[in-house]
């Protein structure tokens, strides 16, 4: 059965990892910045060196290109992303975009000419050090030009960064493509699923859609002596019943969908004064559009349950949800079929993370699948898989291509 | 029955109300800023005025004398504070001080000369714009030098303020008396308890000691979606917990004791992070020494509970506790005869706000009193007290400093 040259895919991998790399063992690759772009110059010779054609779209986004004979008009793409967040880990983009591309080279190597043109493909800027999913976000046409003014960073610095990818404002909002077929992904688990379920390879169905709220809940200020507590509004009271039963209803009613309360804040905010208001910064993930109307109807709900329960006034404001995207039951099974047949156990679960995926599925049937993260630790110079796990992510990249080459040739 | 001079009594109250007056209709008088300086003179002024004597002692506390025949050494003190917090009321302070004023003004129309020598006396910073309790801390000799370094305001600010009502550092230090036999206080309550109980007077039996803690809960980070909700060690979800045990536990075994819990703050601190620790500050009152002890295990045995069933650690700071001070019995048996002389309805209670009474405890017989504040507020511009109620105060200090010269000439 036709595998890929481990040796040189590890060696790639560590090679990679020296760039940018931070005394913790990590790296440090936000987009476009020094490190960045020294991991884009090295893929760019690595393509050379592997005789493939490399490609460059107006979003920065770097392919290794395998040509079909003749050429064909559509194409399959497969890959991730070389920058990660500050001080991250080897693995998160990195592993996908080399097994990607290991793919392609062992194709060339055994002289395979596909049926259908393939792309190993490096998202520009995944991490969001710019704008989540840029570059990818840019190839499916879901880029406009205020998404650009909404960059974290200073238009300036904007401009300094793009110019040195070779790109710019004008070109990544040219960089739509209609010429994809199929988009396959792989990347870590970023949990401990498959660790903690001694499974090969997770197939994720869906990449959970995000809804970030604000909320607020109002009572009234006292002294915290004189007032008798009976007689409170005490913000935080209601604060404290809503963090328990959020939790609670998530865990009973929505799982495997999570909820987190990451930043609260009690005003006027002494020792001696009963907190008046409290503001509560919530987030929601599930994998299902419907179970997510559901879940913020439930939890709007148990907001105002607390609120009375207390006498105070609830109120919130929403940022824009990101949707749940459902991967495609063909590109899927196109995996599980490799995966089975290179005798990798695996299951299907929800991805919690965004990746590139979520923007391809817009446009083609798309699909990713995870290998095991030691402790579910990710973003952290500690995330670590094993070479095994790795060697693995790889071979299941090049057969379920050869699947999808098949599928949909 | 004697009277106080209802009128002159309700004139100086308002026109002391015009001193540091707000655009809200309250005063804000800090301590040796300019609107206290001015009221400081304007009392200096009604005392010459009503021909009594005056003294002011290292601690700049001002008194109004009125001697007895022969001059006593030991005295009877009553009073209370000019000085307001920033955007103050009315009413608190300046009443109970008024009061005391008016009780010896009335007296010495009256012909009485009373058989022990009584002072009617402005305290010093009570409210701690430099240092709480500044005043009585000194007369009962509970202040030294580290204290004046700990001060809230600068040291250069602090000398120029001193310096501005006749005084220094070395004076304070030196402004211990020895010669008080008693000490009674007219108060407004601050709270609504003898509004809502529709009673004229409450008799503070003891001023409630003070604990703050800063207790912190630790648990992990992790990422608010790949983390699955059963693994996460969420520091929120124990504070949580802990807030609303806390709460349920004092109002069904401390009752009227009270806690709050004024600050929280969850770390890292972002929608999509798991916090990693929480920061709360509890504050709790309590008006017996073994009761404030049992809170404190309790408070604390609660804090290990939650930590324990989140899977978090818990610990805690404790910054200087105030004690609480019981009023003297026979003090208030004074007070509680003079007021059903005079007709007025009373009932015990405790006092949830810190006062210069809880000094004098320390050092002679000391008992204070309270009047209705409208709705219990106080600290505010809004504070409130009717005209009845400030001359029933009034009226009441005046006879129970009679039956205090009985009980202790």
């Amino acid at each position: 059965m036709l595998k890929i040259n481990e040796r040189r895919f590890l060696a790639d991998l560590r090679e990679l990892s020296l760039i940018g790399a931070t005394a913790e063992g990590g790296v440090s690759r936000p987009a476009l910045t020094a490190g960045d772009i020294e991991a884009r110059q090295w893929y760019r010779g690595k393509i050379a060196e592997a005789g493939l054609d490399y490609a460059l779209d107006g979003a920065g986004n770097q392919s290794a290109i395998l040509w079909s004979d003749p050429p064909s008009d559509k194409r399959i793409l497969a890959g991730s992303h070389l920058d990660s967040v500050p001080d991250g880990g080897r693995y998160d983009g990195a592993l996908g975009l080399l097994a990607a591309f290991e793919a392609l080279r062992t194709m060339k190597d055994h002289g395979i000419r596909p049926a259908l043109t393939l792309e190993a493909l490096n998202f520009t800027d995944e991490e969001g050090a710019i704008m989540g999913l840029m570059g990818s976000r840019a190839l499916v046409g879901q880029l406009e030009a205020p998404d650009l003014e909404r960059s974290k960073i200073a238009p300036e610095e904007l401009s300094k960064r793009l110019e040195a990818a070779g790109i710019s404002r004008e070109s990544m909002l040219r960089a739509r493509r209609d010429d994809v077929l199929a988009w396959v992904e792989l990347h870590i688990e970023q949990g401990a699923r498959l660790e903690d379920g001694n499974i090969d390879i997770g197939v994720v169905d869906a990449i959970v859609g995000i809804r970030s709220l604000k909320l607020t809940l109002v009572g009234e200020a006292a002294h915290a002596g004189t007032k008798p507590m009976r007689q409170r509004r005490d913000a935080l009271w209601g604060a404290a019943q809503f963090v328990l039963r959020a939790r609670q209803h998530v865990m009973d009613n929505y799982s495997p969908g999570v909820c987190n309360i990451g930043m609260i804040r009690a005003e006027p905010g002494a020792f001696n004064i009963v907190p008046a208001q409290v503001d509560l910064a919530l987030e929601f993930r599930h994998g299902s559009l419907e179970e997510m109307a559901a879940m913020s109807d439930d939890l709007l709900g148990l907001l105002e349950q607390c609120a009375r329960e207390f006498d105070l006034r609830a109120s919130f404001e929403e940022s824009p949800a990101v949707l749940p995207a459902r991967m495609s039951e063909k590109v899927m099974s196109a995996i599980e079929r490799a995966a089975a047949a290179l005798g990798l156990s695996h299951r299907r679960m929800l991805s919690f993370a965004g990746h590139d995926s979520q923007s391809l599925a817009q446009v083609c049937p798309a699909a990713m699948f995870f290998v095991p993260s030691a402790c579910g630790i990710s973003h952290n110079p500690k995330e670590f898989t094993k070479d095994a796990d790795c060697v693995n992510g790889a071979n299941l990249m090049l057969h379920a291509l050869l699947e999808l080459i098949d599928g949909f040739a």
